[in-house]
């Protein structure tokens, strides 16, 4: 099947998934977790296919532990559908209802997007996070996984969307691409298709924003930044900047940047030097750092790096606006914490900083649906409309105004014995 | 100054915008309410000047009426201001809040975006109410208008960026554009504008959509239907129609094409063409029409036009399912209608048809931001995130994850003896 018929039938499909009952989602979503354990053995075997192929190629390491996918990780995409059966329904949920006159009412409701297009790393448990997520907020999906787990995302794809089929979703209702010209067709299916959902670094998300009239939620660099402020408690920043860094370095929400008070510096660069050095950092500092602690120099482009490594860059402020100021130009709008006991400058910091998620002494690492308590996420959102920071189900709903009147017409509201709205807000669910 | 200027110095405003408070931007909304009256001499007499080219160029009649600014427009400006100030202050609602442990709080609070560009027609008073809008939700705005109105649209801009300075809304937060080659600058500007909103044609919306990666709230074509179901009441459904295409036919909101099942057609079709022809609407129908009643032919053309003029093309079909597909093949997704006596009718129509507006037996022409009381609108969005249908002060916004801990760090939450989150919903306000 052509791109362009995928795409179709999943809109087609869209809009048979948008009045579906929560039950019905949540029996496929259980069908498809019992599909999966029941089909283990040939995931696992598809799986071992894939990552023969990626040993021949000499892959890095790392891709290879991300596409490694065994019983484990069976059992572990299983947890995260059972725990998605028990959030409560997203679509249908009246947001805002009002009378506008005597038996004419107005009803704003949730509902699904339509068709979601996800281009994601090599992990296949992304795709079944991804899918199931589209699934419980009703949207279509089509998606696009790394080359190397193909064998592993064409059979997960098969069981996941057969099995939902079974339970009653539409046919078509998920689509699977497969190469570079897949997405490139995809691109350009606006009328298809209603969002496109890149994961990737910002060089990708902005060459998917580039090709596509489509809106785009991307999901682009994180360049976070730890603020250590004059009042900091020295000790906590040191945890938070370590945590930050080190916990798990290959990551969007990991610091890149450490920005010092000047106040604190010559207390705190040795203590934190040392902190740092213990877990294998490199520091590349400015020449104010490097006046205190021995590192190497850092250019403008440091500040510009998302290092995803045991890199850190160091820069001394003078105050908290130059901070502020240093955040907001080099940055990437995603999370920013600043360490301090001065609770009116961490709300300054935290008014001023324009990112997703602006944090006061705690690590960046938080920055994560789950951790949110989101239930589950679709990625880490750097635009400023629609989604900000990590994105749930919540992120793939809008709304429909529903009216509901009884032969109302507008010309009874103009001209010279206009009758008045009423605009009455109404305490009551939309049913029909 | 130049557009990036322009754009740099409206980043720079939108920053410092975002914390204000509701009284300093109330405040600032009065004051340019009195500075437009107290300087409406001056602005009529641009206006005038306007008018005047308007005339020396043979320029169409509807557009020199819209382009007309005077005492009375002024007046009806200044009322909409004195009800934006009655609004709730939109800026730093807590939409969530969140326990993920004891003392790391979560909250999810309301933000400005951060700065709009907006392109509109050549209304003076749309520069009015966009400019105060953004205000309101603490956004940086540029503006480019039509160029029939420069004048009025330069001395307006001046008047209210002037008195909103002076009143405390910082330097620069208002720029106005008045080529069209500034409009292709500011396309580019993606590092400092955040949400371009185009009102104007389908044609426009795309041609803006293609040469941007800055996020688009797409205000374009209106392709409005009445279905009228084999179990509705024909007066009603001649009224609905009859106001839907006429009460005001140049709007995104008027009825472009009915719909008639065929069961209902042979009574109801010349009903409806007696009532439409009174009003001088021209109607081109299919085949079946053209069978009961005399029309001019329709092509596959007529179900993709807006017409906006008072012209109407009318399909009879043969079943709910096929109105509604019709809907979703050739509709805009902006505002549709059923009228039937059937409620389960009614709710398939509004869950299947894929539009931001759904009714039931009330005209197209209610999908307006201040009839369905939003307080005022900045357009009507076709797109299907962020925002969808009449837009008010609540798609200017956006939000924050703020977080408040005392040095939690991941690493105590990951491994073998990870502590537990606690995800407790909590009962407050954020507040610092």
């Amino acid at each position: 099947m052509s791109i362009t018929e995928i795409s179709k039938n999943a809109k087609a499909a869209s809009i048979l998934m948008a009045p579906l009952s929560g039950d019905v989602k949540n029996t496929a979503l259980a069908a498809i977790a019992d599909a999966l354990k029941a089909n283990s053995a040939k995931i696992i075997a598809e799986n071992e296919l894939d990552l023969a192929d990626t040993k021949k190629d000499n892959t890095a390491t790392p891709l290879v532990k991300r596409l490694k996918f065994d019983q484990s990780k069976i059992a572990d995409v299983c947890a995260g559908i059972e725990s998605l059966i028990n959030l409560e329904e997203p679509v249908g949920k009246t947001l805002e209802a009002r009378e506008l006159d005597k038996g004419l009412e107005l009803y704003k409701v949730s509902c699904p997007i339509g068709v979601i297009g996800v281009i994601f790393e090599s992990r296949p448990d992304a795709l079944v996070q991804i899918s199931t997520l589209c699934l419980k907020s009703g949207n279509g999906v089509l998606l696009k996984g790394g080359s190397e787990a193909k064998r592993t995302n064409r059979v997960l794809a098969n069981i996941i969307s057969e099995a939902a089929v079974k339970a009653g979703l539409p046919q078509g209702w998920l689509g699977l691409l497969e190469t570079r010209d897949d997405v490139a067709a995809m691109l350009k299916l606006n009328k298809y298709i209603d969002l496109i959902v890149p994961r990737g670094s910002n060089e990708f998300v902005q060459h998917i924003m580039k090709n596509t009239t489509i809106p785009v939620m991307g999901h682009a660099d994180g360049i976070c930044h730890v603020y250590v402020d004059s009042e900091a408690d020295a000790d906590m920043a040191v945890n938070i900047t370590v945590d930050s860094k080190t916990q798990y370095c290959a990551v969007c929400n990991a610091l890149e940047t450490l920005l010092v008070h000047s106040d604190i510096a010559q207390t705190f660069l040795p203590k934190v030097k040392d902190a740092l050095q213990a877990k294998g950092v490199e520091i590349y500092g400015c020449e104010k750092t490097a006046a205190i602690i021995d590192v190497k120099a850092a250019t403008e482009e440091d500040w510009k790096t998302e290092y995803l490594d045991l890199t850190l860059s160091i820069k001394v402020v003078g105050s908290i606006d130059e901070a502020i100021d240093h955040i907001n130009k080099y940055g990437s709008g995603h999370t920013d914490c600043i360490v301090t006991n001065d609770t009116a400058k961490a709300a300054k910091f935290m008014d001023l900083v324009d990112s997703g998620d602006v944090f006061f002494n705690c690590s960046t690492r938080f920055s994560d649906g789950f951790r949110y308590g989101l239930g589950a996420e679709v990625g880490v959102s750097t635009n400023k409309i629609h989604a900000r920071g990590p994105v749930g189900l919540e992120g793939l709903l809008i709304y429909k105004w529903r009216m509901i009147g009884g032969g109302h017409i507008v010309s009874d509201y103009a001209g010279a014995d206009a009758k008045a709205f009423t605009h009455t807000e109404l305490n009551k669910e939309y049913k029909l």
